[in-house]
């Protein structure tokens, strides 16, 4: 049997978000609640536990079955492996931005203007950053999306309890970073000579130049912060025995997916906002299946977007659009030998427009499944489902129903 | 957004409370019932987790989101802060009773006839305590209500498994403490000491010779139990980054309030029994909200004491008293700024008249809450409520609908 898992990120909603209901009850939702009425039974997860108010890579390594308060050690290292760098036991890496630097070198905008062009250029002009206190250090730069990009360290003694040298805050400079250890020292260290360095190649770059005439804000600073070191887990192959994909646009998902052991699968036309070619994913994700994978992990993002900028109706469309993909998912999966669990990986309120502990509505269907009473998806109705409430580990549950689990015990 | 968390010790039943149902069911409570209609969802909550009966100190830590497993070192420790007494890293301390021993020195009566005056006169002469071997040790007694009292010793290579001196037994001698590691054996050591001091002076002081003329049991020994060292716990403000006050009356509630960093107040009429004054308490925790406290932690003692007598009807009233409070509270409280969570701390039967593991009813009210379809507080109704069933952590659970709570993860 197979198992695709479908999160929709900070899908949960609280009944503030519009006129005392959420996103999710006002959406139309036909297909999905098709789906649970028919094959489905529903539930209450809490992502990571109750009371834990949980961020998304936390959230994301509780559902795959991962403890977080075991295993995470911070977001850079996911940031890294989401954009494509290949990194190991011996790095240490931070997410980072572009940033806007004034004349007095104090931070005057924290996304360089969301540059939007010639980030590779930028990329390329720090490739050769190097620490000259440390020279046996490897120093690894690359963007991503915008003003995202991450920075890794390869080498020995190095530490991940670094503070950012991002304040999150304007008109103040870029404060040193700090190390609360020895080797998080050393490594501090090697970030605040980086950080110089690439200020100083930044601040004269003929790209600079050209965004300053233009009227632009020039990127001429990298700010780092999430400061990790690699998490020392076991892979999905190891842990439960399977094979198994991500497919999804958003750095930190995938990076979280593949420090785990998926591969993942780039869909033709998946952006990770709410413009998302997300049927394209869906159609990935069930090829992967086809392909002999056993488990798919399929995240979309534009659920979470909305909710972060406050926009009601923005969720409530992405929902709908979701909610089309299960027309497809319905018509195509091959429901004998299929289980689908669909769930957010978190709630975020519309009013509040961050993480909050709620916890979020869950639902599995396919063949092994006990089928509820439950119809309709929301966050109200499946407080009263066959699921109850539980905590995590949607995938091990998932590949439970598939009878794909390792047995713990004789 | 503000939290206020309120606790009836012992509020929990059996349905062989009274002929087939619990006294919460029995109970008329229209106010408790109306707030939960129109602004609550409920639960069940396994104070500790299902199939663990818990003490009242491991109950409140695991409310309060403290592990019991990892944070709970003994109960002395708490009774000892519950009475006021300034205790450090640096103590160890015991619940004490004031006992009574025949001429024979054989225990007669374990609460010394549940004295009820002249205890600060005892406490006096006991406050030059010292122990002969070991003088750097700092010797603490205070007594608290009717014979109870705690006994600190403060100093260094002092341990807290020390077996107690309260062999819960008449008829026999008080066993002498023993440790079971070398510190907790230099500490026994002093405890037998410093008890045997005790007794020396308590036998020849005028108070006793008085209660023996007026044919009252001598308060001639004191016995200790519960030996507990200084727990390694982040305070509320560390751990998550709000101020806290404790409404209460008994001492063990208001020592593991005040050791996990909350601020004690004093409600005038408080008594921690059924005749306490409850409506000045709840006036008192508001008042504290009102001035700037993120939480206020209040607890209802009554419930438990008429529990553990075997009195149905008393503690059926009791909750009838708690629901008048929640009439003044229904109308008080500002609803579009405040969470209220209201359970039990454990199940105390009214046959049994001790805790068990049953899970206790538990509600969540507020503008963010997810509003169910219960409309009567009691054990059974609440199993079908959308908090589903959950364990402890109900004040990070309130903190969260309230938005107070630090993000765990990016």
């Amino acid at each position: 049997m197979k198992s695709l898992m479908i999160i929709a990120d900070g899908l949960g909603g609280r009944p503030g978000d519009v006129d005392g209901r959420t996103c999710l009850q006002v959406a139309e939702t036909p297909e999905i609640d098709d789906l649970l009425s028919r094959r489905g039974s529903a539930g209450l997860m809490d992502p990571i536990k109750p009371g834990i108010r949980p961020g998304s890579d936390t959230a994301h390594l509780s559902l795959f079955g991962y403890d977080p308060y075991k295993y995470y050690t911070g977001r850079g290292v996911f940031e890294a492996a989401g954009i494509g760098m290949e990194v190991t036991e011996n790095d240490v890496c931070f997410r980072t931005n572009f940033a806007t630097l004034d004349s007095d070198g104090k931070i005057s905008d924290r996304r360089a203007g969301r540059i939007s062009e010639g980030q590779d250029e930028l990329e390329k002009a720090l490739s050769d950053l190097k620490s000259k206190k440390y020279p046996e250090v490897e120093v690894r730069f690359k963007r991503s999306t915008e003003h995202r990009g991450a920075l890794c360290f390869a080498g020995p003694d190095l530490g991940g309890n670094v503070t950012p040298t991002d304040p999150h805050e304007l008109g103040i400079r870029m404060p040193k970073a700090k190390g609360r250890d020895e080797k998080s020292e050393r490594t501090a260290d090697i970030l605040n000579e980086v950080t110089d360095e690439a200020s100083e190649i930044l601040q004269n770059h003929p790209l600079n130049m050209e965004r300053k005439e233009m009227g632009k804000l020039p990127a001429n600073a990298i700010m780092a912060r999430g400061a990790a070191t690699y998490p020392d887990l076991p892979l999905v192959k190891e842990r439960y025995g399977i094979s198994a994909s991500v497919v999804a646009a958003g750095a930190l998902y995938i990076g979280v997916a593949r420090i785990i052991g998926m591969e993942f699968k780039q869909a033709e036309g998946a952006t990770g906002t709410v413009d998302s070619n997300i049927l394209n994913k869906v159609k990935l994700a069930l090829k992967q299946l086809e392909k002999g994978q056993d488990l798919v992990f399929l995240h979309f993002k534009g659920t979470d977007n909305a909710s972060h900028d406050h926009d009601a109706e923005g969720k409530i469309n992405f929902i709908e659009k979701i909610d089309r993909t299960f027309g497809w998912l319905n018509d195509n999966v091959d429901w004998d030998r299929t289980h689908l669990s669909f769930a957010g990986d978190h709630t975020t309120p519309i009013k509040y427009g961050g993480h909050v502990a709620d916890p979020v509505p869950a639902m599995l269907a396919g063949p092994n499944v006990r089928k509820d009473r439950v119809e309709v998806f929301d966050e109200f109705s499946c407080a009263n489902g066959g699921l109850g409430r539980f905590s995590g580990n949607l995938l091990p549950i998932t590949l439970g129903y598939s009878n794909q689990l390792k047995k713990f015990g004789a």
